[in-house]
C-alpha cells in the first residue's frame, strides 16, 4: 500500500460528460463551464472533441470552444482527436494536448469505431507522429478495461497489451477506462498490476464509471496501488449510453471528497467545484449525479 | 488485509429506510417488501420500530407488521425497541431480536433522543435485562461514528467507549453508524481499529450512509479490516434527514454487487434484490438510489 501524496484530476465533463447530451448546449455555456472548473483549481480539462459532427453533433462547435477559451496559467486544455484530420483542426485552434482512444475489447472496437483494435492502433500512428512534430503531447485512452457490453470479461493481459502499444507509440499517459462501470476493487487492482508491469504506474490514469456504484471503491483500491491521476466529470455529467438512466463518469466532487479525506492533495477547492456542478446541472436541466455535490448544496 | 469469506447483510430498508417517509405506507406494502427481501436471500431484516407514533408516525403499525410477517426459516426479523415499553410490545408480537441505539456524540444524543449518552445507556439497561430474561438477543447501534451534524469530528476513542458500554451491557453485536455519511476510508479504518481493541471484530457491523458517495469505498476499507456484517437498505431507501435531497443508507444492491466482485459470499440473489428495489421505489414513488439496481433494471 502506497498512497500518492498528490493526485491530478483530469476533468472530462466538458467533453465526455456533455458529448451525449441530445439537446444542443450553447458554446457560451461550455466556455463558462470550462472557466469555472479552472477557477475551482482543476489543472487539466478535456475541453472538446475534434470528431465529425455527424458522429457527435454536441461537439460540432469544437473550434469555437478551443479558440475562445479564457486560458488560465497552469491549466492544460486538451481535446480528443481520433484521427489526423481532427488533430490538424485542433492544432489550428492552438490545442496544447490531445488524446486518442482505443479499446481493450475487439467487439467494442468494432461496434464503437468500426475497426479492429490493431487497425485503430495503426490509425493512431500518424496522429502520434504529427503531434510529436508539433510539440503536442498525446494521451491514450483504453476503454472497456474492466468489462465490455458485448464480450463481458476482459483479460488484464489484453488491457496491458493495448496500453503498451499506445505507450510505445508515444502516448505519455494511458487512461484506463471502465467504460460500463462493471468493475470491482480486486479486479481493478489486478488490471492495474498487469498494466504496470510494462508501464510505470506514474504514467497511468484511472477513468472509472459509477454505473454500478463501484467507482469510488475501485479508485480507493487503485490509489492503494499508487495510481495518481484520476479522470472524472463534474456532477457526474455523462450518464451511461449502455444502460439508459444509469450513471456514467464518476463525479469529480465525490473523488475530491474522497481524496481530501485520505489527506491526498489535489489543489482543488471542493466548494467551488460543487458550486460548478450545481450551476451546470441547472443550466442544462440534468440531475446532479454527485452525491457530495448534492449534500454540499443542501447544507 | 483479511477479507471475510462470508458477509451477512442486515437489511434496514423496512425500518430505517421507510421511517422518515412523509406519506403513510400501507402495512401490506411493508409486509410485501419484507417478504420479497426474504425471498431474495436476505437473512436478517429489521422489520419495524417500536417507538411512539408521536415521534415516528410511519412506524405506527409496528404491531401489525411484526404479527403478520410471513416468517421464513433461517431469517431473523428484528425490531428497534428504544425503551422497555417498546420492548414489551415487541415481545407480545413474537419478535426474535431487538435493537437499541446510542450515539457517539453528546450533541447528537441530546438533539436526537433528548438525553446525554450516559443517560441513554442507563435507559437501555432494563431493556437488556428484560430481553435477556425473554431469551431475545439485543443488537446495539452507535450513531455518528464518523462525524456529527452538530459536533463535526468524533474521536474514535469516544466511539470505542460507547460501543464497549453497549457490548458489556449485553448487546451481542454493535452496529457502527456513519449517520451523516461524512466518513472516508482511512477514518473508517481507524474507527474500526479503535473499537475492535475492546470488542472482537466479528461482533461489529458497518452501518454506512452514502450521503457523500463514500459508503462503498468505506465498506471496502473496513472489509479489509475483517468486518463481516454490513447494514444496508434496498434501493438506498431512506435519504438523509440532515441534508434534504441527499442520499442516506447505502443501497443493498450496490453492496451485494461489491461483495460478489470480491468473491465474498452473501447467499443473496442480486437480480431478485434489484427487482425488489425497482418494485418498492415504484410502489412508494421514490427514486431508486441504488446505482447497481438502476443499471440492472436498464439492461
Amino acid at each position: 500500500m502506497a498512497f500518492p501524496t498528490h493526485v491530478r484530476l483530469v476533468e472530462v465533463g466538458p467533453r465526455d460528460g456533455l458529448q451525449n447530451e441530445p439537446e444542443p448546449i450553447g458554446t457560451a455555456t461550455k466556455l463558462e463551464l470550462i472557466d469555472r472548473l479552472g477557477a475551482a483549481g482543476i489543472s487539466y480539462i478535456e475541453a472538446a472533441s475534434f470528431v465529425s459532427p455527424k458522429w457527435v453533433p454536441q461537439m460540432a462547435d469544437h473550434r469555437e470552444v478551443m479558440k475562445n477559451l479564457a486560458r488560465r496559467d497552469g491549466i492544460t486544455y486538451a481535446a480528443l482527436t481520433p484521427n489526423l484530420k481532427g488533430l490538424e483542426a485542433a492544432l489550428e485552434c492552438g490545442v496544447e494536448e490531445v488524446a486518442v482512444f482505443g479499446a481493450a475489447s475487439e467487439a467494442f472496437s468494432q461496434k464503437n469505431i468500426n475497426c479492429s483494435v490493431a487497425e485503430s492502433l495503426a490509425r493512431f500512428e500518424p496522429v502520434l507522429e504529427r503531434a510529436k512534430a508539433a510539440g503536442v503531447r498525446v494521451r491514450g485512452y483504453v476503454s472497456t478495461v474492466l468489462g465490455c457490453p458485448y464480450e463481458g470479461e476482459i483479460a488484464p493481459a489484453k488491457v496491458a497489451e493495448v496500453s503498451k502499444a499506445l505507450y510505445e507509440m508515444g502516448c505519455y499517459e494511458i487512461s484506463l477506462g471502465d467504460t460500463i462501470g462493471t468493475g470491482t476493487p480486486l479486479k481493478a487492482k489486478r488490471m492495474i498490476e498487469a498494466v504496470s508491469r510494462d508501464i510505470p504506474i506514474a504514467k497511468l490514469a484511472a477513468h472509472f464509471h459509477d454505473t454500478y456504484g463501484q467507482a469510488l471503491a475501485n479508485l480507493y483500491a487503485v490509489l492503494e496501488e499508487g495510481i495518481a491521476v484520476v479522470d472524472s466529470s463534474v456532477a457526474g455529467l455523462g450518464g451511461c449510453p449502455y444502460a439508459k438512466g444509469a450513471s456514467g463518469n464518476v463525479a469529480s466532487e465525490d473523488v475530491v471528497y474522497l481524496l481530501n479525506g485520505l489527506g491526498i492533495e489535489t489543489g482543488i477547492d471542493l466548494d467551488a467545484l460543487a458550486d460548478t456542478g450545481t450551476w451546470i446541472t441547472q443550466a442544462i436541466s440534468r440531475p446532479n449525479r454527485s452525491k457530495a455535490g448534492v449534500a454540499l448544496a443542501a447544507r
